[in-house]
Formats: structure tokens, sequence, C-alpha cells
């Protein structure tokens, strides 16, 4: 890995010049700390050299996710992350990363001039501009649901969703269940193609019908409920896992107004176990990731990054939470029979 | 999770009867101690629970591998665990687990007489008696190269092999190769599995010829160099994947014997990246994994685990280590054309 001294180096200046810019210094021009910048981040120059163990600074970026109040999904992803980052002398930045942002600089010089050692990426889609900077970036850097292969400076962290499909499909098949259909947001992100993936496979490792038309994916809500639910409940499916509980709870309702009890005659699954869960009618049954795990999981990677550990993946055990919008299935008879 | 207190209640003792049995105390008889043991385990009562931060033990369970001596495949993985662990404060057991110490206590049992608050298990196969107990066991324990399904006190550690074999097949993609063959020990291992369904996929990824006569396995290394190899060359490969260093080493010296060249006339390359791949005649090209660091990652997942972050996969990025047993496919006008 490049030092200051192959900075100045290669540019042909003193490295006290090239510190001086890398830090800021006033006495320095802005176009001058511009180019050391650019070479330095060229170079393979990272924060994490030239650590002391005071001052040590990581951030967190957020896009695409709400994250301020206890009930809502980012909130304890970040807590998790600073319960184990803050008592390992870090100070932690959250940052929303919006496009702007994200456009006004390459991910490794916005790194770098702002004095982070690593960061902990969270709510990024494919089509976020930072993501291609993170196939080549130098930059100790941990993605929440997002995985990117062969750079040795990223990991991916996540519950692991092939074994939450698995567990629920198998309860369902469990109570008797043989015909399970999917209802899933629009695949523009990584993990909701993990999870339709996973759906299929868990349906095949249970022996289970598994034809592309079981699943449904729509970027609207409205579409998934209106068209694609009756769609699956025409094939005769008895029960539905959803990629996210907020499907997963409309779909409650609207089985409702559509004249279908839960869970006599309709079993619904949901994704990740949100506070609301516990409170929808009847309440929801759903595959849980624990989010303060996952953020210190994120912290534990970007721990082992900037220690030179090359985590590429890491996965949390997920869990299947049991409520009251799954039973066994209409006609149990032959559910029991085939046991 | 149960307390010394409970375990005393269930059993209609006292509490300072069931510590004294716990801790092997002399005054207590040993069909007694036999019983809280017995009783303990089955409640789900770990060591952890009362663990201070001094006199913490944790242990590493070594079997079907060789470790002594600085050339072995499991001496920088034990090295690596304890660079991480005895600086955490922790004594670090190796314990040689054969069959018959698997046979004599159930895994929760050892664990628990011997105060070990965890274990990193390394090199166990399928059919090692404890993988069953696994399934169950409450005590944080990390296996590498075996996953346990849905256990949130087991971790999955070791390298990305899906990424390491698309990274080897996408290379000699782009030296030409488009006929690509496997060579593999026996399937009797969680990771053999894993490999094998690794290298389809990576043919696949890159549009490459992908049926099932494009693999060979063998528990005997003659079969896979008397019988498989020269049916694969047949075939008309012109690269050869091997599951291990050492299947790739012999190939090597087998195609000499069979009047190949390599890399002119065929492409080798292994697995590992053990120490003599750099001194084998052409010097092996392989797929890294790492030893030092699969060993810190161990003594990662199994803090997290023993601070009940549920971690059930860790996967370090692999890497492509490019010596001289590859080179452009013969009759390398074709391949240029593809690119």
């Amino acid at each position: 890995m490049a030092t200051m001294q192959d900075i100045a180096d290669k540019m042909g200046i003193s490295k006290s010049t090239v510190s001086k810019a890398l830090n800021g210094a006033s006495d320095i021009s802005e176009a001058l700390q511009k180019q050391v910048l650019e070479t330095a981040v060229e170079m393979g120059y990272t924060k994490t050299r030239r650590q002391k163990s005071t001052g040590k600074k990581v951030c967190v970026f957020i896009e695409n996710m709400e994250y301020k109040e206890p009930h809502q999904f980012g909130y304890e992803i970040l807590l998790g992350f600073r319960q184990m980052a803050e008592p390992a002398g870090y100070q932690v930045d959250i940052i929303p990363a919006d496009t702007k942002l994200q456009k006004d600089a390459r991910y490794d010089a916005f790194m770098l001039r702002q004095g982070y050692a690593g960061a902990f990426v969270v709510g990024f889609s494919l089509q976020d501009p930072w993501m291609e900077d993170f196939q080549t970036s130098r930059t100790p850097t941990v993605l929440y649901d997002n995985y990117i292969k062969a750079n040795p400076s990223t990991a991916y962290v996540g519950a692991d969703n092939y074994e939450g499909m698995e567990m629920a499909v198998a309860y369902l098949k469990e109570l008797g269940h043989r015909r399970i259909g999917y209802l899933s947001t629009a695949l523009g992100s990584y993990i909701m193609q993990v999870r339709h993936k996973a759906f299929f496979q868990a349906l095949r490792q249970n022996s289970l019908h598994a034809e592309s038309t079981c699943a449904a994916t729509s970027f609207y809500l409205g579409q998934l409920l209106e068209k694609h639910l009756p769609r699956l409940l025409d094939m005769g499916m008895t029960a539905i896992l959803c990629s996210h509980d907020q499907i997963a709870s409309a779909a409650l309702l609207q089985c409702g107004q559509l004249g279908r009890r839960i869970p006599e005659d309709l079993s619904i699954i949901g994704f990740d176990d949100l506070p609301f869960c516990a409170y929808t009618s009847p309440p929801l049954t759903t595959i849980r990731q624990d989010r303060i795990q996952i953020g210190k999981s994120g912290f534990y990677a970007l721990d082992s990054l900037m220690n030179q550990v090359s985590i590429g993946t890491l996965l949390l055990h997920s869990s299947l939470i049991k409520r009251s919008s799954t039973g066994p299935a209409p006609g149990g008879d032959s559910a029991r029979k085939n046991r």
C-alpha cells in the first residue's frame, strides 16, 4: 500500500506538502490539494495507514431508509453499530448519502478527504452511483444487504435470507400447505433478487411445486394486491410469502376485503419482523432479521477489514417468528396424510 | 437461558450443590455430578453465563488435518485464531478430536465439564459424531468449512469458494479456454460439495459448457490420475481445475508422463495455496485461502456468538494466485477472436 512518501515521490513534491494537502492545510492551494488527493486515491492510499488510536472516525452512509424513530427500520441497525463502535473508541458520523453527494466526489476521495477509516453502507440500491466505485475502492467498507464480488476491501453483511425462506417454507409444509405463492416488490436491489431466488430454492428443497408463476413482483403495491394476489389465489395457493412485512400486512387487509379468512383460508408470512407485526390483525408470522445484531455485525466486519482480515460475507442466522397469520392448510386431512 | 438456580429447582437440591457439582468438587459424588451435568445440558445452561473476565477458556477441536509444522495446512489457522484470542484474554487449548473422544461425551456436556466458553472446530467431516450434536448444541461454536443450519449458537467460517471458483474460471476464459474439467476428491465433506457446486455455477456464469461429465470425483488419487484425467483430456479439455493443491500437483506430474506440456497443452489450477505451490514444476496457479485470516475470523465469529450476536456464516474473500501452470489455450486464435 502507498505511503505519503510514495505520493510525494510520484508528484515530485515534499512529503510534508503531501501531509499538509491531505489534512487540508490553508497554506496549500485548493488546486494542489485536489491533485494530491486524486493521486493518493489512485495510488490506493487510505486513512487507515496513518491512524492513531485516538481520533478514529468511521461513518454510516444511509439511503432509502428511515432511521430517526425507534419504530423505523434503520434505527436499531445504527444503534447496534454504534453500540460496538463507540466503546471501541470510534467517532461514528451518520451521513444521509443522496445521489448528489455520491456524484460530487468519488467514494475513496470523499473518505480520504473527510478522514474516515471506514464506512458502513446501509440502504443502497443497485442504481446508487457509488455502487460502481465499490467494485474497486480501497477504503474498508461494509455494505448491509449488498454484495461486491472480489474486492478485498468490501464486505457484505445481512441476515441469511436462504435460511429464513427455508424455515418459512418448511413450516408451511409442516402445516399441510403444498401450494405457496410469493409477492415481492420489484427486483431493483440485490437483496430482493436474493429473496426471490431463496423462495424458489426453498420450494425445491421441500419438494414443492416451483414454477415461475408462483411468484409475482411489482414496484407498485396496488398491482400486487389487485392483480397478483387474486391471481395467486385463483391458482389455488393456500399460503403466501411476502418480501416485506408491509406487503404482508397490506395483503392481510386485502384478503379481508376479498372475503378470505386468515389463517383459516389462507396463511400469510412477512419478512423482517418490523415492530408493527405484533399488532396487525391477526398478528403476522414473519422471518426475523435482528437489526441490532445486524448493526453490531456491521462493526465486526468493518473492524476486521480495518485490521486486514478480508471478510467478504457475514450472514446472521434468521429466525421464524410464529404468530397467528399462519395455520393448517384448508382441507387439512390431506395435509395430515402427507406427513 | 437456564441459571444454576433453575437447575437446583428442577432437581430439588441446593444451588450451592449445583455449583459444586458443575465445578467438580470432591465432596459431591460422581453420580450426582453426572446427573447435574446432564440436567444442565438439557436445560441449555452454558459456561458463558457465569464467566468472569479472568480465566476465560476456549478450545480448538482439530481432526483430519495436520497442524504441528509451519508448512502444514492447519498450522496457520490455529496461529491466526490464537493471535486474536490470546490478546483478548482467552486461554486456548488445542484438542485433537478423534471419534473416541466424540463418542465418549455429548458435545455440550464435554464443553460444560471442561469449562470452555466456546470452540473452533476444524477439519470435521460429515461423518464425525459431534456433527449431529451441533444441530442442537447451545455452546457457542464456530466450524471451519462446515455449515449447520438454523442453530443460532453455531457459525460457519471459511473462504468464499464460489468467488474463488468464479475467479479461476473467468481467468481461464480470458486466456481463451472453453473446455474446462474438474478433478475432486470424494464429496464426503461439506466443503467438497460446495466446491463441486461452485465449479458448475462458475461455468454457467461464464456461459461455458457445463455438463456433469466435466467433473470427476474419487476418494482415490490414483483413480483420478489414471482414469479420470485421461478421460477429461480425451474430451478435449484444455484446462483442469482441482479441488486441492495436492491433486493439482499430482496432475502436473501425470501430465508430464502423458507427454502433455504445462501450460502449453494444458492449464492446471489448484485450490488452497499450500506453501509447496510456489515450488512445483511449473509453479502452480491456485485459489488462495489465507489461513491466518481464517483463524482470525474464526475468533471474530466465536467472539460474536459469545456476545449473543448470532453470526451464521462468515466468508473471506478468495484470491487467485497466478503462477506458471496456466497459459493461453492451445490454438489461441479462436480465443482472441472470442474476446
